[in-house]
């Protein structure tokens, strides 16, 4: 008895609001994420040889193993009883993990029930998997394809999921995560969108850096961005700020002056270009400094979480010495004064604006305004070129695939 | 992209049970209360000046502001991405306030997006505006005319909204204020429920005032009420008690004395009468003591709360050492022996009501008494003069008003 | 008005879920248990004359009492308002209980409303009767039947819902009970399961008692059950363990030896049998040792409880002294590495199986093996000879019974 649950019946998306959206309806359904697309899942450094982890991803419940240095990726429920293999590990070899519950026991390389502990002669025994994803490491980061690949195929390559200069050989990367209370479109959004930079007003962060935040951008030309969505590439919306807007450091109501900005006294970094990119990827270039570009991803865990990845890349880090030297300044500066300090007010902004979209509704009833054109342009690409729409797993379980025969 | 929440679809009440229910479907469709009434929010001295607070009337999320000694009430939630205003209130002129998100700009009196501080170029400025109700201020209390009002009319008078007498001028009114876990239909009927006395009977109130309460009141006569549903007056039902009922003192189970009430030693007090008005609340006439009433309003906060106003209003209380005196006396005796001690076996009873009707079904499956003809009255006046239901808003938000083009 | 709740309409198992699965599909709906059965609802010392207990039973709210000794089962809902009659516990004669609201009064031998303190002149009074329930006590529990019985009638005998046994004149029974946080199918399943015997594993017990469990059970022939479904007996599946299985002491991964169990040194133990009977009683003979049979119910609270009871019944046990004696051992050694050490096991296997079953999926999704056999065949069993399916009470309420008329 296979896995039959009807997509068509069981939306996890109001169907009434995904009706009445014009133009980015799969964007408003992916919920969950994209599927057929790289996703990280943690720091290299979390995961020890012999440890298994748990993880979700997408809505779904999974396993990670590091064996022999090497990542392996498998659904977290087993196949028989549908219980947690997390709940209490056991793993009798190195490449297996079998199940607390009745023995059943499955490779970490293919997902396939391999042996059943309680009774060897069971005939299920090499007809059954479980899903399993590929995994890469790049970075210093783990990423799975959340996706379908046929036996014998390979998944597209991790760069197209990765905004440009992400692999560069002469960056190296430093990040945190940690768990949101949104979904992670507000998350993405909160990143790409220019005038949220409101929030950042009264940061620690600007005086203490001397750094140059204005109010917000007032639109006076026609808004360009450039569209990345040629085939083979990353897909991505850059906006270039520079010539789009004129920055606001003197706000006024009504005519009379309202509310300034803190003026920088020194030299003003410059940030170039911000970009979103799928499956959800912010880069902020020469953030925090120049020469960092901050990368963000926003990796939907389930409906009303995501996870938060923080990671800034410093071109020119090479030598072990300036790893080093890197690595101190990130953890004492960049760490506590922009990953924390600055990006917790889109912490609670984020989480703030959860209510409003819980319920699918906020889609229609939200008001946007001339500088959220390249979330427009945003959400466009990515209900075009979103390989495919992530739906609900059941509760508590991750999907079987179809029953194999050796 | 307005709201186009479709009430047919999306209703709040299990429409099985309201087909079932002859004659007061719309009592029981008002989960919410009724829309187009007055409601209280608050004592007068609770709100500063500039210094917004948020409320919650209806399932709606609302903001109040006293400017210049007037107090001014709007959506709490930004038209832009749905976020409360009242997460971080920021206002940069008396009678504005700026969304913390993307600095768009309310004006308290009329709701409209009078500036976007992030971009003062954007077209939608003046084009928007949140929702507003009209406040009064009247014995203290803020009240709330939640409803829509179109451009340039007025709300009916606030005094069709309250019991007659409760303006008189040489009246006196003190209270309190607290959120209780019941509907606010299971409040109003608590109150006005004849033999609920049954709960009181051993409260402290009863010995400490030498106060009569009986055990209940038997049925011995045709009942009596006072219906009072005329045109341009408050609409309302009046239970004389006396008259109506004998007091019952002494109880027998199968014919064996089992129960008798506290019998008061000194000279009896008497409660007149007791009374129930639109949009939902009582009045107790001579309690807790003579030339005292006792008003109390069930406010709808969502459907499963409501905040319960318990106002003692006292009679030739006029002069400056009469309302001083008057003060110490609620302060010393009235708050803590009646509204809190003896009260709080309605809030209790009340809150153990919840769970039998939150699905609806409770109104199908009660079973209702003689003594319960002044509660189906107060349903059937209800349904028929209530102004409108209060349908349900949006998760989160409150709803906008249609675009207006200034 | 009475409850005229439709089951047709509002299912509490996801009714596409029981179309698909054939052969069982009864027990799938029977996820409050099964109506027109006996449960035992507590052990007899744990209610005392004249002390009202409430319970929940099958979704529905209860309250027991004893009264001369005999105990009576009545809902525990006030036909009035619906409120809980255990609220607050109102017995103002031994037979009765008065609601703590407005006085209504019931007798606990039959339900009927045979007073109302607030209005004795109530028409009401003698025509309405809260839903009852018989009770039976033996071996020191008490059990009540969840059904309906006409007037007059008798329900089937208790007899019908033991495992055979239980009810030997020589045998003491002594136990435990405590609530599980899973569905009552989930209790049976895992104690019936023969491999769910791997949990064990590293139990205390298994070195404390000197008593061998093997890992697993491997199936080598066609396995036998006896089925138990005679007319006028109880209805349940034997498997007898012995011819079925070979006993698994050492697991192999890939060919490689994985795992051993605990092997025991002296002599053995031996289960001759394990049976699972409607509603829902597993019998283990000869467990925790020779002589003692350990019955448990899994009694379901609601969709997602069940209170679990364990029992030991000791045969041969019928003087004073052999009670006594017995009583000793169970407390300082049944109970502590039994019941508890060892069943714990079982206790957070069910939980943690609990997510995947949740939206009743989970019986589409799982993949049985050869050793669920008797899973399957108790399932059959189960949908065949179940009287009813218990059906979902409103929230909060008992269902009232038909007006009566004296």
């Amino acid at each position: 008895m296979m896995n039959d649950f009807d997509e068509e019946k069981d939306p996890i998306v109001n169907p009434e609001v995904v009706k009445k959206i014009k133009g980015w309806g799969n964007y408003i359904q992916a919920k969950l994420g994209f599927r057929n697309h790289w996703y990280p899942v943690g720091f290299s450094e979390e995961l020890e040889e012999n440890n298994p982890m748990p993880i979700q991803l997408g809505g779904e419940k999974l396993l990670i193993n590091r064996i022999d240095g090497e990542v392996f990726c498998i659904a977290n429920t087993c196949l028989h009883r549908g219980v947690p293999l997390s709940k209490k590990i056991e793993c009798y070899s190195k490449d297996t993990i079998t199940c607390w519950y009745h023995g059943w026991t499955y490779n970490f390389n293919d997902g396939k029930l391999c042996d059943i502990l309680t009774d060897p002669n069971s005939k299920m025994i090499g007809t059954r998997a479980l899903q399993t994803y590929f995994v890469e490491e790049v970075k210093g980061m783990m990423f799975v394809y959340l996706g379908d690949v046929a036996e014998g195929e390979k998944p597209p390559a991790l760069a197209l999921d990765l905004p440009p200069g992400f692999l560069d050989e002469d960056r190296y990367a430093l990040g945190i995560r940690r768990e949101i209370g949104s979904n992670w479109r507000l998350g993405a959004e909160n990143g790409f969108d220019t005038t949220h930079i409101f929030i950042h007003k009264d940061s620690d962060y600007l005086t203490a850096r001397d750094a140059p935040i204005p109010l917000g951008f007032a639109t006076e030309q026609k808004l360009e961005l450039d569209i990345r969505d040629k085939d083979d590439a990353p897909k991505g919306v850059i906006d270039p700020l520079v010539g789009n807007y004129r920055p606001v450091f003197e706000a006024s109501i009504k005519g009379e002056p309202a509310l300034s900005s803190v003026r920088p006294k020194g030299e003003h970094q410059t940030i170039f270009r911000i970009s979103l990119w799928l499956p959800g990827i912010l880069a902020v270039e020469n953030h925090p400094e120049r020469d960092i570009t901050q990368f963000e991803f926003y990796v939907p865990i389930d409906e009303r979480k995501h996870m938060y990845f923080q990671v800034l890349s410093k071109e020119g880090v090479t030598e072990p010495e300036q790893i080093e030297r890197y690595k101190e300044v990130f953890k004492s500066l960049h760490e506590p004064l922009a990953l924390r300090g600055f990006n917790d007010d889109d912490v609670w902004a984020r989480e703030a604006s959860q209510a409003f979209y819980d319920d699918d509704y906020g889609w229609l009833e939200e008001q946007l305004f001339e500088a959220d054109h390249n979330l427009i342009a945003w959400r466009k690409l990515a209900s075009e070129h979103g390989r495919e729409i992530q739906r609900a797993p059941r509760t508590g379980t991750a999907r079987v695939i179809a029953s194999k025969k050796e």
